[in-house]
């Protein structure tokens, strides 16, 4: 069965608490079960993780060769500065999708700059828990081959 | 009924013959249809444009007010230059999804550079003509209420 | 007759409806009526032409060779980006002021920088449609060679 | 009556014999006198000071709350150096216009730098002696109530 | 037979009129008049198109494949900002060379940037008219096989 | 008789060895017998002189003064840095064309700064070989009096 | 009882024993008892924790809310780099005071970038251990509501 | 006894009616009063001085030589631009502390760029009036010798 | 016996798998075991240690003091963004050196940085695993006093 | 006679006393009286003026006009950042040479900007109190007409 | 026999004398006797080379072609501006090793720009006069194809 | 006797012809005759030398060590760009006075970078040829060691 990994970093526990006008009101445990029940009715396994400690996330990904076919990450406020995130991601070859809740583009300029984003295969930010979703039907677009890029 | 627009920039009219290894082999007449059928299952109308023009473009998303209940845009290369297509989408209102084909954020560094993004509610690139259809169903979600941002 | 030719670019035609609260509730026939109202006062005659297609404003520069005695342009978001307006003033030698009708200054830093003040007389911006007023008078001002400059 | 205060900052009492091919021949008293006629016939009270003292200058801007309506200030080199004048005319609140002589922004870049411009209602520049009279006109027109920023 | 598109950007329909102590007395009608004279005696097709318009330049890039086999392109102001046209070349896969009437690299610091340079076979700037026929040599060079690059 | 010097740079004597896929496979003395013989069917003496000598060059380029009626010039990994080589030409005041074999505006961006083009008539680069003559040619054509720059 | 949480950052464990020249020759026990000490006079209930792991000082913050009234942060060298601490401040919403031992203003320039002081109430440095008395200090006088900022 | 010199600079006198929701309602009269009341209690003289001319503060340091044991120096937005403040503190060597009412560095970035932070002890900010008072007390505990830096 | 520690950072337990065309075939055991095997026979002491977590470097450079004699440092993506590696290598005054299996300057320009390198003895790159080996034979000579720095 | 101004700026009057390795140990006055004495040697009248007060300079400057021959100028700190001072200089046009006691050059590299070097014939910095009688001669060579500059 | 050309660069005829508390005690021709004996031992011919002209080492790198196997070179401040230099690695495409005495990335900024960096197999320094040893021994591992890069 | 050389880098043996209203009609011979005649009247012996390429300069100051009392150095265009002149300068240890002809710091920003300015004991510019005389006097004041800097 297909599986897909869904990483979230630091500060995202706290989702739903945290300045809900920006995040919204949903808790992180919302945001995976809603994750676990559109990768059921599509077919595919759903595991989840959230982490504040780098070297944890580091770690996750290492251990996602050969065991999960995608990476769905939400880095938080590591997206800004870990080049290790990005080597790992280099590194272990599975395919992953970058994610944020909020539209990073429209905000501080240091929150433009992403390490991440160049060993990605694409970006999905500004439309809040739903863009989970998104990444979960393009990575399974991608497994059936079907998306002409 | 519920309408959507799809803005196609400059050089997207070569989509299919224009380097294929990057963009597809897919033409943008194939696109378009394929956002059309995808449009037709979910019951909202799609109106496809395409120019190398940046004020027919502007004249679109200024025409949209009113007529269409959102945008999804990709604006090719004046993505990176264009401050009046910025102005343009504050101006109108219509809720408008930025798309491009490839991860522009892992290309060169000027095309890492937006205007667009800033007026835009989120930012979807890296998913080949799969993008648009994620766009569309990212609209319809947000005309149903149900995405917590 | 002394002839002035105001020009307005891109999205300069939803004056009056576009973010009100930033450029008043005015619209750009109510702005160019009033317009046409001083000129006629101060025995001027005064032509209006808006648009959106950088060409367009290009073209009738280079028309008001001869035909004008001087341009007011409002050039909007163009304004950051034109070098090709900046040098279609440099060429006609038609003597041209530059209106805002708001402060630039003291808005993103993108639109402070302006190729096309290297080309004007001056500039006149914070001052709503006023400042097109404002610049009709130091043009008949300069006109009638009074200015001490 | 209605009172506005002329500030002129360093140099300024040069003009006339300064650069007169940038700056013009008339003295600073000319323009002066120049702007007493032409508030005299709006009705409205001029008062002129000239410092080379930044320090003098603070101290004006502190004593014209509630003295004066408006100030028009032509801060000279100060312009682009002082934080100081930014931060006193955002804090007596009376509506500023910054006038320069020349077009400053066709100069040299580090003349294209304004701490001050942050603070005014909006900036004339390029006009010669004649800029001092549009900025009273403005004035005049923003306690009419009768501009539409 | 041979044929090439030369092809002029914003502002060169001034020329001979404009700044003529820097762009020359020679009119646009006389230099494409010259390059269709030198074209004929060597054997090549000369078409010539100019445009203020930066869609209509895309679109006659476009329209190149195919038909022309070589383009020649004085993009004018447009050269310092458009991404756009740059894309169009790569796109279009036509032999393009870029060519500038003055010697741009001694000039104002915006007029060194350049997005087409990066697209094209080779630059030559500096050297007026001529510079159109030095153009045409290269290509049929190229089309000869008989450069060693 | 007319007499043109040409005058290459640092690592231009390995031309024809040296990465062959981007700089050719003709040697540089291939390349001056090529300008030998295309000064002798247009009527001017041609002179040759390479050196990975910045002071060599400077010395040649002052010895050019009242020998030479012109000078080409491909220096190299200098153009790059060479202060004293843009000091030179100013100095001896003989026309000078800068001339490069790849195009230097496509590779690294270090390569893009040059001191010398800021000294010369006009810069040819991306034509390999090809582009000594074609200045050749712009020189005669300056001698001539027949451009119209 | 009002409750503070004193946190250090990485290599603070080694006062005392590290750059004594710079940073003093009380060791971390020490410094955290006088702070126990001035806390119990006041009565403050005082709680300390020093961690080089970035994640460990995330999860602390974290779990500050509802059971500290006030921080103290001392986050070393993360300081300058961590958004991700920088958001947790923010998430948190418990007042924030950052302390350094040394005057980071007058070291290198890399330690004068601080994402951490954009999400505290305050920065106390250059004090040595004495700068964490003061920090309790503007904390008690902060909830005594007395502070007029 | 031992002498403190209490330095505010420009604007400041403005303080408790310019932009309150800023800086607080208290005027300066009421914060040199507070200081006043702070320092008996302590048995350390203050001596207070504002002044908005650069010129009076440059002075007012130079006479505090000799005359007082430290200084507490609110700049305003002389702390910005001010190389001569920072060369006044240097030469004088009385021991200075920064102070500022509000925390600089979470504004506009001019305001985190401080030439006076390089000369002083330490620096205090966000704190409001009670800023002035740890100040004093930081003046204190250094003339007791019993501050560890 | 002297005792050296080896220490590598985030993703070099990936060694011989992650990108084998940059880093090698070699394991990360075989690297280690070869360091051992040199060591061994040149009479020292080589303990390894691997951490995906910036704090666990810390604190194992932390308790390098005292108990080993020299420290070989391989960061990897730390290496460009931790600050708190470098204040603990200058704390704890343990000769460090810098080890990088590619030659890091020839790579991405983010790369290029490296705040560790201002606190180490020396670095070496681009040699593989054979750099640990040159390392090791560094810090022998400098343990012997023989180089000559 | 023959008259020269030398102006003393911010800080100067410290000399002596001020950091005396860097800047020596006589005093202001001392050096004043080896100018009056070097000046009436050569038969030039010395006027000298110090003050901590922009404005008071500035004033000094304007008066020079007409008064004095030439200026001698050691802005101080306001060497960096006075655009008035230069205006000043340029607006009287009275010869004026910049002096600084130290090697600004290899100083702090905000004390390498300079203003004011933009407006003086030339500047002579690194010699201590002798650079004013280099000063001094430099200007009587150019009333005799004997330098060749 | 394996044969090795240690190049160095300009003022490294000065080791021994020229600031030995940075460079060490040892003369260049100590060095590069010691060099010779380490070659010897390991069976490799060493011939050395220091010249402080560009154009020398230019032609030494030119000359080592097909007559030595690998380079050591120490370009001294050359390392830092020479564009030339890193071409002629490329051009040679002999196996070249960068040292430096002392470890350049802890000293000025402009002594961590290295072009050379780019075209070297790999780099070290730190290690005073052993660093060359090591480059010999990293040149013979090499050359043994045992090294693992 | 005590013995001075004076060092002119690149394109000063022009001197006379070169653009003779920047640097004055001078040749380098009359320069150097007037530097000789004036040591005679001061009885220190001057040795003149000249060259275009750097490292005869870099020779001439290494030989400088033990037979020169000072050095007077021109360094021409090589001012801006050399790393070995400021190294040659440190290692000799002769006291080094840089001069130039024109002011500098008035011209191209690119002529306002020195790295030899950080070299030497002061910089003498704008003074023409004079300022040659001045560096001697500067010299021998040093030598007397009567200078107070």
């Amino acid at each position: 069965m297909t599986s897909i990994l869904i990483l979230n970093g630091p500060n995202l526990n706290l989702l739903g608490t945290r300045q809900p006008e920006v995040y919204g009101r949903e808790t992180l445990a919302m945001v995976e079960e809603k994750c676990q029940r559109h990768g059921t009715s599509a077919g595919v396994e759903i595991t989840c993780l959230q982490s504040n400690h780098e070297g944890v996330l580091l770690d996750a990904i290492h251990a996602a060769k050969g065991r999960h076919d995608g990476i769905i990450l939400n880095a938080g406020a590591f997206t800004h500065s870990s080049v290790a995130l990005m080597d790992a991601i280099y590194s272990v070859e599975v395919p992953t999708i970058e994610v944020h809740l909020s539209n990073i583009h429209a905000r501080e300029s240091f929150r433009q700059t992403s390490y991440i984003s160049k060993a990605v295969i694409g970006q999905i930010c500004g439309f809040g828990s739903f863009g989970y979703l998104m990444a979960i039907d393009a990575l399974i677009e991608r497994f059936k081959g079907g998306s002409d890029e």
